[in-house]
């Protein structure tokens, strides 16, 4: 594969690098790893890719990996999400398959253009929503459609982050609070699409309307730092989602649960080894990752036996196996495609619009 | 004390009772614990009280023991909802002292009724939010105030219940569901006014405006069973808050978190005996009851040393022990009175309407 | 009920006094309070007792009691454990049944003899192991008994405190760490034989040898404050038992965990109203106070509906209750007695006694 | 890197290629992975080794290796105990750096002689004891060495797993119990030794004396499955060892505590991101992976921000990268040596010879 973006200072370029690799079906060989040509060659060294094989920019990238034998299958886009479109457009039209980071694009207008040229382009395209990879993320979604829970009435997720409680400082928070690199959304954007993503993941549910109520609550912030929406499903479940920056001692809080006429379920992404049933007679049962009572699709996620704590990476790396998986022709891949990224482009863009308008409930239509 | 309502099959009465007694500054001496003759009796012999004292209805127990050297000086009233008013308003035109179940009255209207009574009556007046007896939610309020968390900006508090997930079963259940005796709300009276009474009572804010999402998820339920509520306080703060008696697997779920701009704190009242602070380093700490850098409400509303857990009957008769105080005119009582009673009667009204009317964010006026 | 000790400054009287009296089936009328005539007189004021009926000592308190129509039924001794054995012989010889606190004497010796005196009196006798009044203690002892671990082969108990990890300060410090006034054993004695029997009543297992390595941790200290045992059951299980005063941060964290060949629970005594059951199958199951799927055990000894948390109080008021059950004639009492105390003791003084000689693996014989 | 072992079944292989590799410093590019040539083949194509490098036998290996200029650095050896030895001993007689799978041989005498091979070989030697590599492991021990406990008085490590409950089944099972393979001691050698191996580690302390009783509780197991120990660190501080394999519901259950005169702390591998410290005065802090206020070592070993959870792969690295730390000569490595397996093979015959001959408290020496 080749990596777009992820050069220095970067947070999710060296864990994309480790999770394409994690299993060695992917291996990281080129990348445009910066817009500045000596950063994207240090960023090279760095990732210990032929020299070659760090190119100054996209198009030369293209260029040198389509005149190798050995070129790249796929890129990954790591950048900051304006760039998402214009990378993975250009990538798509060379016919080459994409993996991009979340959210698809930086506008909703934007997410949809992507989706025409991905259908013309016929390459495989993928997103990573992260949080889908986890084991036991997918056993409650297995759980959920096999009928655990009965009909699902309610739908609760919660994504809390404390690390922008104060004015932004360094790389990471400066962009996701510009509107000029992170698009219209800022929390709802950068946390809140996973969330969101998670509910209607989980659920095999899709959310039909929503209430937005999103506030820069840190004084002179231009985007969004604190989200809290009311859904409704398509079978008529209600829901709540939350998805905040500012949430002092909360690190990367994302958890959710679900309760249906016959049982519950919740899962925490800071403790993603452990899925809680709750049956309706009030027994409460712990499932762990690595347990032989679990379905395929968490059997197939997981590495290790119960007990061997698997993470962050190992679920990431799932979403890459599940690529491959894709690219190989094989069946059973879970990985977001464009359908989730356009639903998670409208959420940014409903949720921003009918907030600032205090437009009630307003319908979600992708 | 003398006991209003309580009788055969209640649950709160007994609560009421041991909570009274449990620090011997009160004795429960007499009742008319119920509209039937017998069954007020027949109570009167399972709690132990004089025969001559178990009166068969609420006059002949004010003028029984008016008449009486050692009469009450105070009722208690664990009546269904709709029997408050009443009850109260007979006993304080007679010059007792009420304490109260909540919610204050069955409706809003009667709630202002009330108000104007007891104003007139000159008599003390207390409501049993019991969860504000706990003390480390003592703990919360008192370094709230002295502004451990800086600026309170985020609010979050849940009580979920799921109990009512199915249809109503037994007697407890039917009342609950019932409009003739548990008035216009549902969970939202039952379980969204305790949620509302934390909110408010730790953080020292007041709500200004919400926004109410109220559904009757149990098909044929005629009240409300599941509420969604976006909350503003009155320095800006937002919130959210979540009612629900549908959500199997929970049985008495009420969490509060609170975030300022220099800390969070979080109270979960199935473990109540531990408070987290969150620090904005991230450092998170745990406090617990009985512990020595607890301050002087948390002290006073503990009988053991730490790790001997204390629970709610300790809680229930920490409000006793408040109302005692008020009543010898000591002062440090933080029992609720008849203002957070109008502002619980507002709350159901204003969430029922404003939810069936799609009114999106309204005013909250008491 | 008389109190014989819980005056001034004592932790366990009160709690005796609430315990006792908590579901009205018993009340404290009398009092010996303290050896000192004034200090009595005093406690009696604060326990609210009839002044006469605080009496300055034990006797003038078994003839004033045996001279009224309405005396009580049964004394409670609340006093430090080297004047259990005088106390309870006075009572049971006078033909008053007897409810005390543990250790059940001083000594060993003692215990045999105070055996041989109930014996021969008639009279009833209970012994206050707190912990063994946990609804969940309970339904742990039911399962187990009805074969849901298979057979037990390992028990691992835990009593762990922090509070003597420095020298000793405050009355309750000073006498459970003076050998006068605790007898041999320090920690062992406090807290050691509160482990050592929620083993033995959980399991219904008996151990059958020991191997005992105390410690006086803290410089100058007279007694031990941090013992590990190892255990031999009579059904062949093995144990541990771990019983210290010196691990800071602990508060009062009894933990019993045992493991058959079918399955296994665990129980915390600063969680107690949460038992956890493990299957061979890795699935495990939360149980909680209140839940429907318990048995009449934990039923009985549980007031509130699940999600109200009960604690220590209500735990020691199950004793209470149980002790009412006997004394009315009753069966069902689960409440420890004498032999329960002969056990105890032994516990006691075989550890003290093959830890100094350091005599390896011993017969634990009563 | 070369891997000596590892192939089809095992479980531990794949973990070492992994961790090996997850930071792109060391490459698995050669094997010997299996004693049958066919298997060792096959291995390799999984493992995507070049065939050429996929040898038979390790002598092969050796010498193949050798002869190329880019031949391995060093080997990883993932066999069964048994082979530990030869292994090592060939590669480092070549000259040939060796980084092993724990224990370091199958027997005390083993470890001797390998001490000595190491010594006149003068290559690198590491052991894979996998949970000293957890960043807050790491952080536990850096804050004891600072004194943040004051001195060191108990230690209570234990390391519980329930998957050899029933009789062995398969072939991670079969060989951990079957003494031809393992040595002499069963959960003593494969869990047992890690247990005292992080005792060590983070305390700074050394075990001076121990008492061991272990068992075979399963039916006609013929090496132990459930052991406990009784320790004495040369500060004179006191612990306890619990390592067994019949604990039902446990999965993978090393929990360690450490308790000063300052302080305490606590770490649990299962949920490995959070390190609890207990201060005097009852406060309990909560640290996480990832927080700014932790030190170097653990800032070090953690690749990802707070709330992302990193799990045992990633704690596996980390001695990797220690290892490649070694051989490039760089300072700051933590990882375990042959001092800590010979230690380790000495705790395995001493508990295993003490526990048969009823031997009480015996000196450790190595």
């Amino acid at each position: 594969m080749g990596m777009i973006g992820g050069g220095p200072g970067a947070f999710i370029g060296p864990v994309h690098r480790i999770a394409a690799e994690l299993d060695r079906e992917i291996e990281l060989v080129a990348g445009s790893f910066s817009s500045d040509a000596d950063r994207s060659r240090q960023a090279g060294e760095i990732y210990r890719v032929d020299p070659k094989r760090a190119y100054p920019d996209l198009p030369s990238m293209l260029s040198g990996e389509a005149a190798r034998d050995d070129g790249i299958d796929f890129v990954t886009i790591a950048t900051p999400n304006h760039n998402h479109l214009s990378a993975a457009s250009m990538a798509l039209e060379s016919g080459i398959a994409v993996l991009s980071d979340k959210p698809a694009t930086a506008t909703f207008g934007e997410a949809k253009t992507l989706a025409a040229i991905i259908q013309r382009s016929g390459c495989a395209y993928g997103l990573t929503y992260t949080y889908s990879g986890y084991p036991l993320v997918r056993e409650a979604r297995a759980r959920i459609a096999a009928g655990a829970l009965g009909t699902v009435r309610k739908v609760i997720v919660e994504y809390a982050q404390g690390w922008l409680a104060g004015a932004a400082a360094g790389k990471q928070a400066e962009w996701r609070t510009n509107p000029a690199q992170a698009g219209e959304g800022g929390a709802i954007a950068d946390i809140g699409v996973h969330a969101f993503h998670l509910a209607e993941f989980v659920t095999g549910l899709n959310v039909t309307q929503l209430l937005a109520d999103l506030a820069a609550v840190v004084p002179d912030r231009a985007l969004d730092d604190d989200c809290q929406l009311l859904l409704r499903f398509d079978n008529g479940a209600r829901g709540m989602l939350l998805a905040s920056q500012i949430m002092i001692g909360e690190r990367n809080a994302l958890r959710l649960r679900v309760y249906g006429d016959k049982g519950a379920l919740s899962w925490s992404q800071e403790s993603p080894n452990c899925l809680t049933l709750n049956h309706a007679d009030n027994r409460t049962e712990l499932l762990q990752t690595g347990d032989a009572t679990l379905g395929s699709d968490a059997g197939w996620a997981s590495r290790m036996p119960g007990g061997h704590p698997e993470g962050y990476l190992e679920a990431f790396a799932n979403l890459y196996r599940d690529f491959a998986r894709q690219l190989r022709g094989e069946s059973g891949s879970l990985l977001p495609g464009i359908e989730d990224g356009l639903r998670g482009m409208a959420l940014i863009h409903l949720a921003v619009t009918a907030s600032q308008e205090e437009a009630g409930w307003i319908n979600f239509e992708v």
